[in-house]
């Protein structure tokens, strides 16, 4: 008897096309974003990976690639749930600047940092800054925990709670579980899941719209490290694609 | 002190557009029904009606339908409750069938009552037929409620049970609640909600991806019978336009 995760990375966002930091900043996918979408929930409906339930992040790259995918493969009817948990890292002050601008501006070593370090967050965002969720309803509930920045050890502390409380529940229940989530928050579950330590987490990408399948053990524990791409091939030029990212 | 009652008709369907008789098949929303949706979500979002959940239907036309309207106003993020007891009415036999063929072959008089009779269904559906959605994964749990054929009559008996157990319970949360669903079980909502009689809520259309918004007071009836559309004169527009179906 083994659990059933699948994990699934938005697709293309308008902000990803035009290389800015994105993070809370709500934005859309682009066409090629809804595309992947589609194509990763064709892979599941080929694979009969068939999910049961899925959990996604507040924002709507995530939301509406869930949407689509489930669309996709006939599993538009399953139940929702969601959560703030899930979200994409925080990027403080960053959010809404170009990628490429802001490693001119600070220089190579850190933007690598803020980047990719494990505890380095940026500068926290003002409130008054246009690209701040503070005041925006969907986090009303948050209080204290609202962030103003993070770094991936941020998300990881703010992640791991609901795994607890709602995904693992889940996958007890026998149900396959989709996770339709952002770059960080699903690095920070697979770091969680393959005992990833804090300085090789750096070297994880984890490819957009195609659906990562970890079979668990008893214990949670991956059956197999690093779980199995669907489509290996695709996966890994794609993950060459991200880690070439600002460069 | 009101509740906020928000009914959404998905948007025009592939079969709409074909003038087919649909019920549980689950086709897709036209290109045509995606505009009606993201036009509906708009006209909520201008109006400052921002729903707290969502209750949809299992099929993908309600679905996408909310999806849409959802994203347009910014309210994608918000908790999904879904069931088959808002699922349009179950056409039985006559699902698959073109409308216009259908009266040719039975006459006028056998066609109305099946559209608009209260309590006469169609001819049940056989499990082998194409149509049919015997052995469906979404209904699996349904046992011996699942049905053959439907009239408007079912509808209500089936669709009553889940606007108590599980709509009223967010209206009571002070919830704005939208319902994206189908012209029959949102007619049987309606029905119950304006204390219709069967033999005039024949008379009665809803038109699609046009927001109907009921403020309901504690004892959960209308403080305006009817309630009241976004945008009155397209709704009725588009109401006699349904109407004139099939003529």
């Amino acid at each position: 008897m083994t659990y059933t995760l699948i994990l699934l990375r938005h697709g293309e966002s308008e902000w990803n096309a035009k290389n800015l930091f994105t993070g809370w900043v709500d934005v859309e996918l682009s066409d090629k974003g809804r595309a992947e979408a589609v194509a990763g929930g064709e892979q599941l409906k080929d694979a009969a990976l068939l999910p049961d339930v899925v959990h996604t992040s507040l924002l709507r790259r995530a939301i509406n690639t869930a949407n689509a995918a489930l669309n996709a493969a006939d599993r538009h009817w399953i139940p929702v749930k969601r959560s703030w948990r899930l979200n994409e890292r925080h990027y403080g002050d960053l959010q809404g600047k170009d990628k490429k601008q802001t490693k001119e501006q600070y220089g190579d070593e850190q933007f690598m940092l803020w980047r990719r370090s494990y505890d380095t967050p940026p500068p926290e965002i003002a409130d008054d800054n246009e690209f701040s969720q503070a005041g925006d309803p969907r986090y009303a509930d948050l209080g204290d925990e609202m962030p103003k920045t993070e770094c991936l050890k941020d998300v990881v502390a703010r992640m791991l709670p609901y795994w607890e409380s709602d995904i693992i529940p889940d996958l007890k229940d026998g149900k396959t579980v989709l996770v339709a989530a952002h770059g960080n928050s699903l690095r920070a579950l697979v770091k969680h899941l393959d005992g990833i330590s804090d300085d090789d987490i750096a070297g994880l990408n984890i490819p957009t719209g195609m659906p990562l399948v970890y079979r668990l053990d008893e214990d949670f524990k991956p059956t197999v490290k690093g779980g199995e791409y669907l489509d290996p091939e695709a996966a890994r030029a794609a993950a060459e694609a991200v880690a070439n990212q600002g460069k």
